[in-house]
């Protein structure tokens, strides 16, 4: 995720060089072909890329919407993903009868909790298709590791150790087929945010959708230089780039919203959200020893 | 599903071919008479296409906008279906105790783990209207097969075996009402999904809607070649042609969006889904041979 | 539901015909003021109606889009009421405990699922305004009937009795309290569908909106001529007369699509939904003989 | 709610009278000023106001969208208040065993259903901040209504006394725990639509958001004889005159839509609603002597 | 929430003063530039703007809507806070058997319900990242202040001892395991308030997309100037500045409403439903002396 400042200029500008250079090569041909050779002079009336501008806003504006939209349905998961692990502990916490079985029980939610923990981290490096991460190992055993990483999708693998430990709880006693289930919804609801995420994840934003619109934007573009420059000769050159430019970022914009679990800066900050439930848990758990993150000075937070 | 890369051009260009030919013989009729019969020249200002083609832009814009919530809804729906599938395989391993009569119990969560698998296969082929697929009859028995065709809507016919396998397991004591209840509501969920799979591929997007925008489409372009060949003479063929694709372009993108189980490139990747759903059960299941699927090098993925 | 193809110009035709007629007269009529009586000639610049076309543009936009909301969400609702309609019969022969009493729990289950079918019937002719369908008769015995049409809302009279015979099967011990609390709550959503469609039929679409924007197309179509009578002469009355259908139709299509309820052809298939209800009902039930209809050749289904 | 006919002419105009008079006498100033002081003469190109039109219409077209949603989710907490009206009472007649002690659970029911009518009344007239309506007097006994005058939000006491009935029938045994629980759902249910009413009700809708597309508004109407005025004269006044009310009427309407709780004949037709409740409730009651309400023949219901 | 009236001029003003003078002394700039070195007078045509000003006018209605709907959301959640409090006052008076050992549950209940009180208050201040409120102090022991306070989110560990106070009943046998579990689901809800207000508060504004819309803005407002100075003079430094004004309006505001939680008077009014929640739960408490606090004269509610 960008954060609101200090957003470099070298950033936004890397966006769009390439576009930036080409725009300006081919105005520069056109107006150099305008001036010297007046004989296949060539203008158009300003009207024509106006109408393609109109179709173009239209669908560059819906394009964006549905981008913020998917941007904001991954933010929308997350968030769901911290309140049912907050929930999933609260209820472990003061559903587990403790006081019958005491260490079989402390245990059993300690090893949930700290699972639940690294199910966050192993999530969000799945998404991003990196390696399994530190905290899994940190977090579970090294016989539920082996285990876990045989699965294709590893977040699941635990998810599956979790329910196992709940229907121990139940057989032990620890918690009734009531709460068993109550539980079990939370985990279900945690299996739905995982799957929704990857639902957005491997769901390419139409095709089509996108190579229309870019086919529109060429043609924009292409017809732009022709009905300026009967009013600015060489001007035109940087009215064009200019212009090129703001349509340009717009769709790069829309480009980056639409798939928030890149490993990019543009990303949902997976990372710093799965901490924050790592301290939120462990002080509901009156852990002592809470890891700390020393912030880093970036302009963005992953 | 198109993927990002690779879309060929001619596929591409095969979407709007007639349209290509029709504008162009169209434009050059306007203009060889303009040209030749002096005295019935008809020239229209700018603006005249310039108001239709504002209105036009906003409705492509929305309809575009509805074609890819329709779209969207079909990929929320089997992810929906990938969720509940892992949920309910989750629920049987979690719920039914296995200890009591270790067999029929065991026996009774691999019947229905398989039996889900297959519905997905089976809902997949009912969507695209396909005859009954192979994984149907691999995954069940030859008699549930038997029962299950004599179905209409054959994955109905699945949901209810699953519904007795869950009475049985009630009778049987391997789980409790409570549970039984819990279990039958993943089954409700499931069949919502099929229903609203249903739902989206048997209503025609409203007729009068595509018609009305297709009408106001050809009033655009039939006006545009008028409008722009006192500026141009012949190079109006062109620039007709232009603008008539980047509009045709977007409605059939709208067109394709909106009817996403149609067994086309364009359509929600269900068999790609359902084997991946097909691997994740399995892995739940510890189950030693799971099928591998090739990849195949096309620019979709059904 | 207007079916994709085979939709008779006819049909079209008759939406706009009055508008087509009066706008031709108007049209005209500015034309012969025009070229006859010159001192009062008046023109005014094309800007003007771009104007207006551009907020009309938009305001037409978004209210198809909203009619289509509401076009959608009635679907919507009877798309749940297929789901529900298959998960109340699934939970009653996965339920009711047939083996204690058996001609008694199976007569109550085949009872209420007939009620159920029933149900959509009564539910369609209800919000159609029509009188009591022939399924009412069919499907619930005399005395039922008697009952039933005393109410003012014929579907909420079926969905208590429905609600009296689960009392009765929780009475008997045919269901336990758990079963018959989950079972009611499909009751309540069919309820709430019921309910959600009245919203729709009696809620009408905001007048004055309807209104505001019907006096700014007026004020449109209105200007029109003044605007195009300098270029063209008579040519002018075909633009208008070609430019108010196009906006007319665009409006029109609004209103058929805000009232799905209307027994017309551009409303919700209730007809039909209710009959594929009732054939997938009585496969459930494994009823031999399903009442077959045959298809109308009609560019519509009710 | 307006209906669809017989809206009266000078409802409408009184709306906008005020607007007509102002822009009327601005734009005859202007008029007047241009046409006998020569050397003041300002004229602005049509394009200046179009920008601004565009803007503007953007900006009205979205705020009229999320006008009509909040009118439309009054609409639909509404329909959730009738739907969960009829299903609190067949809960009650379904849930309820009058058989171990007739006559003190059938009152009980009885009670409560009159009480839920009268929380539709108490609840519509909350809203429009009107004092309690004669129907409190007339379900309620005396007792009750004292108590319940003494909340701020009578609604909410109403429904407090329900959860003590329903306390009081799990003492009885008149209903278990589990039935309890579900009927207190629909009772958090109808506290949720009462909550959402009056987040509606009290939430001013952006102020910042209204006074700057009224200051847009204003500037784009300021503008607009100076560009018309050089084409048209004194027809320059009618065309000014009659732009600006289309604007403005899309305006008001927008204000009417987004505050649809102000006894006003715009408003939600809460009356009307919770009578068609009473009359429901009382033919589940199997009640004998329904109360009557007179047609009344105004162009909206309330 | 700024209220409806008397909202000040300097507050509006305030918003832009920057923008005025800059754009102000930028048109003043080039009209003298333009009226005194005639060799580099640049003039543009109005189109070129038109073309921004569209795109511009877009991005800004779809921005103003994404931001509306943050801040609706927002209200939305505070709306549901609102309705579970009241939900939970309910469940604990009518779930809670006080009867078998009076004082304890009586005093459980009261001290649940205050620390809700307290809950609403402490939430709105950790959003607005204040210390914690009195209100926590004067509702909670001095015990549980030391306890919640070393909590990083305050009304996270206020939660947490809701949960352990309904453990507390279920040992002590006041509520059952299913009103336990129905209490928990209010609490479940409250968390997920609480953490979708955090989302809110946590997730910037795609920082791209403000800064993109911003660049076009700028590059409108710098181009307006070249294409009015031709007709204007040096009026058109004053229609520069009014245009640039409403536009500039209008992206403020979406600003504001994008962060509904930042102590600013543009706030959801936390502070004020925190008051009414207070108001409600000791009237249904039937607490005698509740809080008044004086209504303040601002054109704000915070």
């Amino acid at each position: 995720m960008l954060l609101k400042k200090n957003i470099p200029f070298k950033y936004v500008f890397g966006k769009v060089k390439y576009e930036i250079l080409v725009v300006f090569l081919y105005g520069t041909t056109i107006a150099l072909l305008y001036e010297n050779y007046h004989d296949i002079r060539i203008s158009i009336p300003i009207a024509v890329p106006t109408v393609l501008g109109t179709v173009l806003s239209l669908l560059l504006g819906f394009r964006s919407n549905q981008a913020y939209d998917r941007w904001w349905e991954a933010r929308h998961i997350w968030g769901a993903i911290v309140n049912d692990g907050r929930t999933l502990t609260r209820q472990l916490l003061g559903f587990v009868k403790s006081s019958y079985d005491g260490d079989g029980a402390q245990q059993l939610c300690d090893r949930m909790v700290r699972r639940q923990i690294a199910w966050n981290y192993a999530l969000a490096q799945h998404l991003r298709g990196q390696s399994n991460p530190r905290e899994l190992r940190k977090y579970i055993s090294a016989e539920e590791y082996e285990y876990v990483t045989s699965y294709t999708v590893v977040p699941s693998g635990l998810l599956e150790m979790q329910s196992q430990d709940l229907t121990k709880a139940l057989d032990e006693g620890w918690i009734n087929t009531f709460q068993q289930v109550e539980i079990d919804r939370t985990l279900s609801r945690l299996c739905d945010s995982m799957g929704k995420c990857e639902r957005i994840k491997n769901t390419v934003f139409p095709a089509t959708y996108s190579l229309y619109i870019h086919f529109t934007l060429l043609l924009f573009i292409g017809l732009l230089p022709f009905s300026l420059i009967d009013y600015f000769g060489y001007v035109e050159i940087l009215i064009t780039v200019a212009i090129a430019v703001s349509f340009s970022l717009i769709e790069k914009m829309a480009i980056h919203l639409q798939d928030p679990f890149e490993n990019k800066p543009t990303d949902t900050p997976m990372t710093t959200i799965s901490r924050n439930i790592e301290r939120d848990l462990f002080q509901m758990l009156r852990e002592k020893s809470i890891p700390e993150y020393k912030k880093e000075d970036a302009f963005y937070v992953m």
